[in-house]
């Protein structure tokens, strides 16, 4: 077994049509509190993060075109992805999929972001560095 | 904002066809350890747990007929449910979903557990103890 560049998951994102008219199942009934509220313009999509304890529960919402918009047609709402904790992505990139021309930007809460090119069993991966990117 | 009951998400389900054809890339790729290998024969389903640090990737997998032999001929592999962790089912019942009737069964890892009623946005929700049940 390799040593593994990931220490942990960041965030599970379900994926939803309108965030404003899911999030009160989740604050209300559930009782998990909203911890930011984001956009990734790039991406045409909004962030909603909640604190679920030891990890990150992400609402994600498209207002316009793109992959979010794409999954959200194909599959409908739902799990979509988990994000790994990784301290340096470009290390991440080399260790998990060497070779591979791999997208990094800056993504929600300003940090660095990619997804992994391989998805086994149809999951998708994201990784994410925990520090906040200088603005 | 109600107080909740929750305390942590426990695990991310991923519904896969073949645990044994799917295990080497979390294991050798991600370098994700196994931490427990289970069987639930009430639901024909084989239950495989690996470490991702602050919480578990559940690899579930059916032998036989159920429901997740039912979700993987509908929606093929991929993200399935989320479970949370609770101190108490019976308390988090009543609090999550009162006067519904929820089954709470003996799950994998010998744990008290039960499937929430309510599926926003087509999220399945499972809670589990994590005190196990003595035998």
């Amino acid at each position: 077994m390799t040593a593994s560049p990931l220490t942990g998951i960041d965030h599970v994102a379900v994926l939803v049509r309108d965030i404003d008219a899911s999030l009160p199942y989740y604050t209300d009934v559930l009782g998990i509190p909203v911890v930011g509220d984001d956009v990734n313009a790039a991406a045409n999509v909004r962030l909603l993060y909640l604190d679920a304890g030891n990890m990150v529960i992400q609402l994600v919402s498209p207002f316009g075109p793109g992959a979010i918009a794409d999954a959200l047609a194909k599959r409908g709402e739902g799990l979509h992805h988990i994000c790994f904790q990784t301290q340096s992505i470009d290390i991440a990139i080399d260790t998990l999929a060497p070779g591979s021309e791999v997208a990094v930007s800056i993504g929600g809460r300003n940090r660095r972001t990619c997804f992994l090119p391989d998805r086994p069993n149809g999951l998708i991966m994201e990784l994410t560095e925990l520090e906040e990117v200088e603005s």
